[in-house]
């Protein structure tokens, strides 16, 4: 358990409670162990991510992130230090994003319909491995590189798994999304791996469409997605956009997934450390609540992953019809008393 | 004139008249010049865009072009060799997408407030060098990278554009769109550039988002934007985005731009050459009209872009009560009616 800064502790004690409940009564065990990494570390020692936590945090089956940020660190450090390190070295290939718009959840388009899709994000390539530089900086001839690197080992092994999940999903649909009439190797390399892949899926029917169309269509149609696949970086746009479009980031929740189960995946709600609320029990705990029922899921404790996600649909419309704010811990009690057996 | 492919033909006949019509009486001459680019000439020649073609293009004072791509070209050939070789040849570092949702127009969005913004997308680097390569190509070991390229050079002169822009609205607000927790090296050029220039504009207000984050905002608060300073490959999932909430990229109009006047700029719509509709007089001619007050007010004929703009708010506010649909060429003289003066 990495509770983080910001509002993470107080979203992952309520993510921690739920999933408590759940599994009260059942003959599953959880043993937690904090980890005290993020802002307060690196102020402190000027540490982010030894080898040591790396090692230790490695024993895990699983973990629980909250959020990781703080206005008082210089932006990167504990991004490409923690957050990355960890995705990285756990080699979390797959970044599961489902986009699912609720009964009775707000949400700022007109005319949404029925919106239920997963983005599969790639995890460890793309412009996020951090293979750029800068020449000459702070001068007029400075000039600063970011490298995208994409490779057919990476790019094969994700789209398989989106692959498998569109053909568990009852439309069977999936959709490519990047941008390969301008990013022409990168492009064509992801273009030709789902081309090989489709052969081995035949009843998923597959689509593309271009990133900057793909957010055309997510504020027009977003009811014609199934499952996405796409790169590191766009699925960073897309992901916030989606949880926009159903109802914000306070609901939307990921899996960064080793599905080869060598190292531990790690579940985080894709939302920030928001500083601003931070403390005030004012943050909405939900999309903590549905990373833990994805971390179930991903144990193969499918039935209390199942529960979790009724207990936030019944929550999320009974919310609807009351303008009753509740704080963070009054929500994670009423998820609790749901999913309890 | 490159009037290009697919429903590029209809919707540039279309600037064309209401161009005709908004300087009829005036003593501005225009003098027209086709340039057959495309996938026609490509599929007949296997060329592009040569240099004699580039030569030639090059005397003229501005371009207007309308649409490029066929689904018979491989994807990247006419986009890399034809359209953004025209931008990147031609210098055009300030690619200007304004965003106005006029009265009347459709937006997908329930509750949109007052949308005016303009996307100051930087046109001559980023991920759109071509810089990128791939090793063994079609092999379980192939490699493929694209290389984002940012210069303090190419940053600063279009920051300095934007912070111009800004000034010059009611708001006075710059907001720079990158993602420099992740793309440290050049998203801190970019933070640096808009922080030094910042301090020769010192009534514009400045802010900061990350791409993401930007997707968010767009939908649930757009009105917040006033100009948008932004990277090529981000300003083009933006720009699209911004369209889509601002009624759709049949109005989307955009402008790139050499503000040293050494090259023509161009203009151009938002949308692609839409080959489903091509030839049936389907296509909304509004984007390429409006990239043609675009044109008039670069080249210093403001009064009259500012005809145009009204002509289209107008004709928009009047489409908003009748259900009939009108051909392309309706669209047309309805506006190059309006226009004359
Ligand atoms: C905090 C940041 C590094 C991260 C990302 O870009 O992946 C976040 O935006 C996310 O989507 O999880
Ligand atoms: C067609 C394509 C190369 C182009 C771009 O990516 O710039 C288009 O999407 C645009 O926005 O003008």
């Amino acid at each position: 358990m990495i509770a983080g800064d910001g509002i993470g502790p107080e979203v992952v004690a309520e993510g921690l409670k739920v999933l408590d409940a759940v599994l009260a009564g059942s003959d599953v065990d959880v043993a937690t162990t904090p980890y005290e990494l993020g802002a307060a570390r690196w102020h402190a020692t000027g540490e982010t991510l030894t080898d040591a936590d790396l090692e230790a945090i490695a024993k895990h089956e699983a973990i629980l992130l909250g959020a990781i940020g703080d206005p008082g660190v210089p932006s990167g450090v504990l991004e490409r230090g923690l957050l990355l390190k960890l995705r990285f070295a756990f080699d979390h290939f797959v970044n599961l994003r489902p986009s699912v718009l609720y009964p009775g959840v707000p949400t700022p388009l007109g005319n949404p319909g029925e919106v239920d899709f997963v983005v599969v994000r790639e995890g460890t390539e793309g412009p996020y491995v951090g293979n750029g530089g800068a020449l000459r900086v702070g001068t007029p001839a400075e000039i600063a590189t970011e490298v995208s690197v994409n490779t057919a080992y990476g790019v094969e092994r994700v789209v398989r798994d989106a692959f498998a999940r569109a053909q568990a999903r009852p439309r069977k649909k999936l959709t490519l999304v990047h941008k390969h009439n301008v990013l022409v190797h990168a492009g064509h390399l992801w273009r030709r791996q789902v081309e090989a892949v489709a052969t081995e899926f035949p009843d998923v029917t597959v689509d593309y469409c271009h990133v900057d169309a793909a957010t055309i269509y997510l504020v027009n149609d977003p009811a014609r997605f199934d499952v996405i696949v796409t790169d590191n970086l766009f699925g960073d746009i897309l992901t916030d956009l989606a949880a926009a479009i159903t109802g914000g980031i306070g609901l939307a929740a990921s899996g960064n997934i080793n599905p080869t189960g060598e190292f531990p995946s790690m579940f985080e709600p894709v939302h920030g450390s928001a500083p601003d609320i931070a403390g005030q029990q004012k943050a909405d705990p939900t999309a903590t609540v549905l990373s833990v029922a994805l971390l179930l899921e991903h144990l193969g404790l499918t039935e209390q992953a199942a529960r979790i996600v009724r207990a936030v649909e019944t929550d999320i419309a009974e919310r609807a019809g009351s303008t009753a704010t509740r704080t963070t811990s009054e929500i994670g009690d009423a998820l609790a008393a749901r999913v309890a057996g």
